[in-house]
C-alpha cells in the first residue's frame, strides 16, 4: 500500500487539489492519499519548505511527497524526484527541498524530462496535475525513479537565516507560525544543550520578552508570554490560552534573541 | 479494512494534523483514515465534545474516534480509551466525551498508561501525535485495549446546560452554530413529543420570535425566521437562504424558549 | 476499489461531511474517498456546476461523483442518478449537472424513488446523508442504477450565458475566481482556433485591458495584469505573482470581451 502525499499553495477545498486526485487515481486507484497541507502561503516556496523538513520524517518508509509550490511554471525551471533519507520527494526545483537537505544528504535527484510518464497534454500553468502527479501515482506503483530522466547534478539552494551562537546570546529569528498562532522560531532545541534554561535566560522578541524556557504551555500562567521547546523540537514563543501571533503582532520573520545574563 | 477518525483544533490543512496521520500511517500503513473535523474552536472542549456527540454514531462498528483538543497537555490529565456504543474513542479526559456519555454508559474506560504503544519520544506539548496516534493506529491493528493500561474508575464529566421543560415552556439554548449559521439548540424532537407543533407555539430568542416548528426550510418564505427540527433532531432557528448568525448576531449560549399558549 | 467523491457547499471541516462519510464507509468500508471541494458557495448550484465540470473528468472511470448543493431539500424536486461520458453522477435535479449536459449528453438518467437503498429515517433537511450517501456507497458495491428508481424524462437545464462571437470580437464572462484570485472565464481556447493571440488582440474587462493572449505567467511582468489560457483550456485574466480578483474588485458574472482591430 503506496502513501503518497500532496502539500500546495491551492488552497484546502480547491478543485485543483482534487484534479491532481483525479489524475493519481486514474493511474493507481490503489494508493493511499493524503493531504500535508494546501494552506501554503501564495507561491511562497520558504514557508512550504519549512512545512516539508518539519513533517515529511513521521511517514513510512518510501513515502512519495508531492508539493506543488510552483511560481515559475511555465518556465524553464526544472521538475525533480528525490530520494532524501527514507522518503521521496517530487516537486520543482525552485528550492522546497533545500531545508530538508540542510539536515540530510539526498541520495538520489533525477530531472524529470522523460514526457512518456507525464499526461498525454502538458499545460503551462499546472504541472502539478500534468506531470508532477502521474509522476508520483507511476512511482507508488514502484516505477525506477531513474526512468524518469537524468540524474541532476545541483538542487536549487535557497539561502536561509543561520542562527548565531555565542556564549551569552543566541540569535534567531521566527520562521513559522502555527495554527494557534504560537511563534515558531528556527533556533533548535540542540542548540541549548548544556546550557541554562531556568531564569538566567531572557527570550527577546520585538518589545517583549521572557524569562526561562519550559516544556510545556501549562507551566505558565494563562494569558502571558513565554518561550517554549515545542513538539518540533524548535524554541516557540506562546501565549498561554491565546493566539501570541494576534495579541502581539509579531510576523515571520521577526528576530528572536535568546540571551544569557 | 479499519477505520480511525480525527477530531482536532489545529485548523483545516495544519501540518500537525499531517504528522499525525504519518504516524498512524507508519503503523498501519492499511488503515482508512477521515477527518472528522479540524475546525473546533481552539481550546474550546465543549464544541469538539458536541461534535463527536452528533457525528460518531454514523461511522462503522469499531470505529476508532481520535480526539485532540487538549488545552492541558504535558498536565497531569489522563488520555483515555473508551468504548462507547459500538465506537471507539482515544480521547484526553477533559470533558470531551461527556456528552456522548450522556445517552450511552462506556462499556470500557481505560487509562492510557503503557509507554510501549507509544512513540519512543514523548514531546509535552503534541500527546496527539506522540501519545493518541500511535495508541489508535495500534488499536486499528487489532491490540486489546486492555493492554493500554488500567481501568479508569471515573471520567471528567462537564455540566452541560440542562433544558428546562414545563407544560408551558421549554427553555434551552444554542449550543452549535453550523457552516451555514443555522442555530442548533439542544432541545431535542424528543421533547416534543405530544406537544403542538403548529402556529400554538412560539421560538423565542433574543428579540426575535417565530411561530410554528416546521420540518423543511423550504417550508418558510425565503429570508425569513424559522424555527425546524434540524438532521440531528434538535430544534435550530434558520434564516432561509440566508446565514442566521450573522443576520441576527446570536452567538453560542443564548437563550432558546419555547412557549405554548 | 471504487472511487466515490463529494462535493458539497458545508465547508471544509464541517461535521455534516463526516456524517456522509461514515453513512458510507458503514456500507463499502473499502471504498476510497475523495472530497473534490466543500467550498462551494452556500447553495450557489452555478458554482457548483462549474467545478463539477471542469474536475470530474480527471477521475477514474466509474467514478461516483456526490454532489449536495441543494437548497430545495425537502421539496419535491428529484434526485437523479445520471451517467455521463465514463462518470457517474449522484444530486439533485436543480440544474447541477447542466453544465457538464452541454458537453455531453448523459447516457443514463435515473430518479431515485427507490428507498429500499436509503437510509431508514429520513431527515426532510440534510438528503445528502439520508439519501444520497447511501445511494453512492451502493453503487460503488456494484448496485444496478436501474434499481434505484424510474428513468427520468427530463434533466433540469439552468440558462448559462452565451458566449457571443464574431469575426473582431468574442464576448463572454467572469465564470469562477480561483484560488489564486484569477478571473476565470467562460472564453474557451477551442474558440481561439485560427484567429490571432499576439498583439493584436485586446481583452477587456470593466476599466481594465491587456494586450496577447498567453500560455503561461512567467511570460509577462510581475505585477502586471495579463491574459492567458489557463490549466481547464479557458480564458483567465491574472495579475502575475498577486491576487488579480482582490487587486481589480473583479466579481463573478463581469463581462470579458476579446477584441481584435
Amino acid at each position: 500500500m503506496s502513501v503518497v502525499t500532496l502539500t500546495t499553495d491551492f488552497g484546502t477545498g480547491s478543485p485543483y487539489v482534487a484534479a491532481m486526485k483525479g489524475v493519481i487515481l486514474s493511474i493507481n486507484p490503489a494508493v493511499t492519499l493524503v493531504d500535508l497541507t494546501h494552506d501554503i502561503r501564495p507561491q511562497d516556496v520558504r514557508h512550504g519548505a519549512i512545512v516539508l523538513d518539519d513533517v515529511t520524517d513521521r511517514f513510512p518508509t518510501g513515502t512519495i511527497h508531492t508539493a506543488v509550490i510552483d511560481p515559475g511554471v511555465g518556465t524553464d525551471r526544472a521538475i525533480l524526484y528525490a530520494r532524501i533519507g527514507n522518503q521521496q520527494y517530487v516537486a520543482p526545483d525552485n528550492g522546497l527541498l533545500s531545508r530538508i537537505i540542510r539536515r540530510t544528504k539526498p541520495s538520489v535527484v533525477i530531472r524529470l524530462e522523460n514526457p512518456e510518464f507525464w499526461l498525454p497534454e502538458i499545460s503551462n500553468t499546472f504541472h502539478g496535475r500534468d506531470i508532477m502527479a502521474p509522476v508520483a501515482a507511476r512511482l507508488s506503483l514502484g516505477l525506477n525513479p531513474e526512468q524518469l530522466g537524468p540524474l541532476a547534478e545541483a538542487i536549487d539552494r535557497l539561502a536561509w537565516p543561520e542562527v548565531k551562537q555565542t556564549p551569552q546570546r543566541i540569535d534567531g529569528e521566527v520562521v513559522e507560525i502555527d495554527s494557534f498562532g504560537n511563534l515558531i522560531t528556527n533556533i533548535t532545541a540542540e542548540m541549548l544543550t548544556n546550557r541554562p534554561t531556568d531564569n538566567r535566560v531572557c527570550t527577546v522578541c520585538n518589545i517583549y520578552e521572557t524569562w526561562g524556557i519550559f516544556h510545556a504551555y501549562a507551566q505558565h500562567p494563562d494569558g502571558t508570554l513565554m518561550a517554549l521547546i515545542g513538539s518540533n523540537e524548535r524554541l516557540e514563543l506562546a501565549v498561554v490560552g491565546d493566539n501570541a501571533s494576534a495579541r502581539l503582532g509579531i510576523p515571520v520573520g521577526s528576530p528572536v534573541a535568546l540571551v544569557w545574563e
